[in-house]
């Protein structure tokens, strides 16, 4: 079994740039999180604001806890605002429930970590997000 | 009175367990608080998210500290949103105030610690373990 | 890759108690951690101080996130105390160097979490958690 | 002035692991930060224990927090470990003073963020950092 390795979550994390580039986003900032929730790669593009790292980190800390892709959360803040805030609390606060929090997934469903993304809106930031990870050959869940 | 034995906090847990796969819910993890609020014994089902720790012992964490189940302080929360974030905040995030938090009680209601119970929704997390308690020989507060 | 089962994390610590039993050791507690750092299982037997779970925790989590079992982290805060001091700051306390917590291994040397123990004397803990990790069909790094 | 750009960033990064590789060094991990200490770039090498970042992080953050590079820490720490311990405090744990927490400098000295290197002993986490630092054209200070 070998996770994702660091050329895997750089080509991700390239490929998200890219994405974003393409479709004239902000800055983005990525970073890669095995299946633990340990981080194994993380970029800020030039000129995006100096806390990104927290909030894509926020992201997809929070997807691979819950096993819980962003949009997901984010349905389930809205439906019930305080669970994701105490969510958050029991996180020491490395959770953020918007889209943009990526679960990656190999080809039998198997969740291997999540990417998380943050710069754009939400909804671009996943869109990003979402070709990194199909362009590193692995399964996003949204 | 001697409180819940170890050998007690198992077989709620596993009969919590065995509710849960009775009733086709996923995977669940659950954790067994004395009336301290202090940990005797937690177990996280294979397949289950890896911060499913974190999620039951704050049901289980604000159940005793408050002296109340997670229905009602996800009633409080309901009506009052702003004071169960800041009680999450005072007990250090560990406080997370849906069903699945429930209070141990002895014959004479006398509270002898809380189970807490995550992975299927919230409401199913009670089922199961308001089971888990009967089997135990205790009475479960909701 | 199966990682280890909430089953044989069980029989880890069943069997690190039947040592310290035999040994008529002090009531001791033990967790097992997955290979990232979240928690499988934790058991506190009767008449344990309620703490046990926060040093049998800093035992395993430290052992996991520096890949450097409890005898090797304290050598090194014997040598060098403020670098154990500063990296419990920097994983928000989740680190005790003493011995107690040990390495999971399987026969190729690749690791798969940690167990931490926690109840007698450090060196206690260590001799029954490695009996324990030996009856689970694993290989210690005490 | 321009400050650090991610593409610097990953030169120094990529510069620190081949000078590590070159020196039969450990799997290394690195992080760079910015000058008022925020993330640019992190990567952890395939093999690494999970809880690199941490570490590199905190030898990072403490440099350009103090404006004193590993090394002068350390040699405080040695004289004064109660300094060091309550700086961790008051950093929030994010203060590692040891080797391998290194000032990026340009020509005319002016300190433009930090680079922290971790994975092998820390004093040659500091050797591969330094490569890595001249590699990027920065002076650093080690």
């Amino acid at each position: 079994m070998a996770g994702i390795s660091l050329s895997r979550a750089r080509q991700m994390i390239r490929k998200t740039f890219d994405a974003g580039k393409e479709a004239r986003m902000n800055p983005l900032s990525a970073v890669v999180l095995d299946e633990g929730g340990n981080i194994i790669a993380f970029e800020r593009q030039d000129g995006a604001s100096p806390g990104r790292f927290q909030i894509a980190h926020g992201k997809a800390h929070g997807a691979v806890m819950l096993g819980m892709p962003g949009s997901a959360q984010m349905a389930r803040a809205e439906a019930q605002a305080y669970f994701m805030a105490a969510a958050n609390g029991a996180f020491g606060g490395a959770l953020v429930p918007v889209p943009g929090g990526i679960l990656l997934k190999d080809s039998k469903g198997r969740t291997l970590g999540a990417l998380g993304v943050t710069g754009d809106t939400s909804d671009n930031d996943a869109v990003a997000g979402k070709a990194g990870v199909e362009a590193a050959g692995l399964v996003p869940e949204v």
